[in-house]
């Protein structure tokens, strides 16, 4: 049994790191050493280690699962979904949810220190793919002395994580749980994408990324964020939210200021993830998530990704998420039985789009309990 | 009949500018004057002077309607739409189009002089609404001596004119053909526009709008005119017009530079629009569109807008504008029909989105030839 005797990284007390030498070899054939990997174990490791679960997590997540965020205190990110006999029980599953490659919460990235120059990477960071972060994922299972996991879960970038793992390492993974995702980044994807790069960049403060020791460029990372923000919500649920309501009740202010409620969210959005993410790490991983293509990756036939494979996949998508539609689940899962796994599938009905797989989701909790309750 | 010796100010050949003496009241309870208006005119003003057609621009768009733009050389932005013999046929109409109140065309805007300093407005200039660039159409037909319309014609925002005509002047308005456009902007729409207004304020060459004497703030604008360019687009047009190709045929570059044709299109789109388009009179007409309710201005049912109107009206809207979707023309369809208005309404297919009403369309060159034809 894993207890905290065991060679965890306990300095950052419940936020461990560990710094694996490496090198890792990644998609560009660059060589990343040494590997710095920050993250979070919820539960116990069984005798025979078979009862780990691996959590992806999205963009600008971070591995504080389901305990509190050690700086902001804030509850972990999917807190009402991984605990004693919540749909991720870990009275049953050793969680692990780890901070991905080239992030900014502990895990090896741009503000990383570069061995070379004693300095942040910056952009001297190599650009990474979803299958870096996998590859880096692997490594610390490794060094948890988890050999296969019990299954594999994550939404949004999380799935495309999970959609990697069971096409990279088959051997290691029984069960995958996808959701809220997709299996590419489509042109309106990378579209949104380029449009916060961008901004990042047309942000003098940027100055090729080495801001480290000046102000970092907070106004085009916020504007970053409020333009894929809008992705992450839909029309319905914001109309639903905000309509046009106004700040004030009284009128229109005939000027600039933030006359609409939608306006203030907005702009509160943007600014408060400036202050939790690091303008670089965000270039890196909206690129990662761009360059997605699992079945480029596989001669052009997505069905080639999963050909032979043992692993079991559940899939769900939410009937109003325009980010990544229920079509690119359903053609996952063409795919998947193309390529004789099974797979099951779910569209779930909720009014708050792509967004909808971080709520409270009485469905989502069912299908995923449901899912696992037969793993292992 | 109105020929070119007639008083219409010829100082800018094609591109006509009159110098109205106003003063304007506008919504906000500002007065503009002098109001200058930069229009277009296509076709011949009949005896009766009855036969006038005013066409509405979009959000960036201008007069240059149907005749080379004189600085770029492009044809007219509607040119396959109106001259002799086409669907809004100059043999027939005479056909004005005006440069909108807050724009940079000519006509009035925040790059105009302020007589009271002789300096540019800049953000002095009133804050305007979609009613008060109605009105200072209203003002330059009254300078050509049109009393009354044959009929008003707007894609997009020149459809939110359209509808405002017809609620605000319905006996100057006898048809009015409504394409792509909406009767009030939504949640979502407001959060696009305000994505762009905070890109453009977010860059320092902006100044609080007083850049007119150094660099304008060509990133920020950059930024916002990629942002709402996604949204003109369909995803399936942007799919089948890029997809996920890669700029070179080789491979992806590991790097930040635009690897994907989309993000290099995009770039293009965001640059050249900065050499057209001036900054603040985009934060002052995205304002204008944003504050449009035309239920809002009329006791919050849309319908009192059109009750007892004489104005018939024509609404087309395309199956994948995700700007402004079908369901909101069929909203003002019916209350069109509440108000006991004259409508007809088809929705068309087209693979490109909200773009669509700009491209070329048979089944809209028949919708509108086909209403105008029953026109006077």
């Amino acid at each position: 049994m894993l207890t905290t005797t065991d060679p965890i990284d306990q300095r950052f007390g419940l936020a461990r790191r560990v710094t694996l030498p490496g090198p890792l070899k990644l998609d560009s054939g660059a060589l990343l050493a040494p590997v710095e990997i920050a993250y979070e174990t919820y539960g116990t490791l069984a005798p025979d280690a078979g009862n780990a679960l691996l959590v992806c997590h999205a963009l600008t997540g971070d591995q504080h699962l389901a305990s509190a965020h050690p700086r902001t205190g804030k509850p972990g990110w999917w807190q009402r979904m991984v605990g004693p006999g919540r749909p991720i029980d870990t009275d049953r599953f050793f969680v692990v949810c780890a901070n991905v490659l080239g992030s900014c919460m502990g895990t090896s990235g741009p503000a990383s220190t570069d061995p070379a120059t004693g300095r942040p990477y910056a952009m001297d960071f190599p650009v990474i793919t979803i299958r870096d972060m996998v590859r880096a994922q692997a490594l610390l299972l490794d060094h948890l002395g988890v050999a296969r996991l019990a299954a594999v879960v994550g939404g949004s970038m999380g799935g495309m994580q999970a959609l990697s793992w069971a096409a990279t390492y088959p051997d290691r993974v029984p069960a995958a749980v996808v959701i809220a995702s997709t299996a590419r980044h489509t042109a309106q994807n990378i579209a949104f994408h380029e449009v916060g790069r961008q901004a990042v960049m047309a942000d003098p403060n940027w100055r090729g990324g080495d801001y480290y020791d000046g102000d970092p460029p907070a106004a085009g990372l916020a504007v970053a964020r409020m333009a894929a923000h809008i992705t992450y919500l839909s029309e319905a649920g914001l109309t639903e939210k905000f309509g046009r309501r106004l700040q004030s009740r009284e009128r229109k202010s005939f000027g600039f200021d933030a006359d609409f409620q939608v306006e203030s969210y907005l702009r509160h959005q943007g600014l408060a993830f400036t202050d939790r993410f690091d303008a670089n790490s965000y270039l890196y991983i909206t690129r990662a998530m761009d360059y997605f293509d699992l079945a480029e990756e596989h001669g052009g036939l997505l069905a080639n990704a999963f050909r032979g494979t043992g692993t079991r996949f559940c899939l769900v998508s939410f009937d109003t998420d325009w980010l990544y539609p229920t079509a690119e689940s359903r053609s996952i899962v063409q795919a998947l039985n193309a390529a004789g796994a099974p797979a099951s599938f779910v569209e779930l009905s909720s009014p708050y789009g792509h967004d909808a797989f971080l709520l409270d989701s009485p469905d989502l909790d069912r299908v995923i309990a449901g899912f696992l309750g037969a793993v292992r």
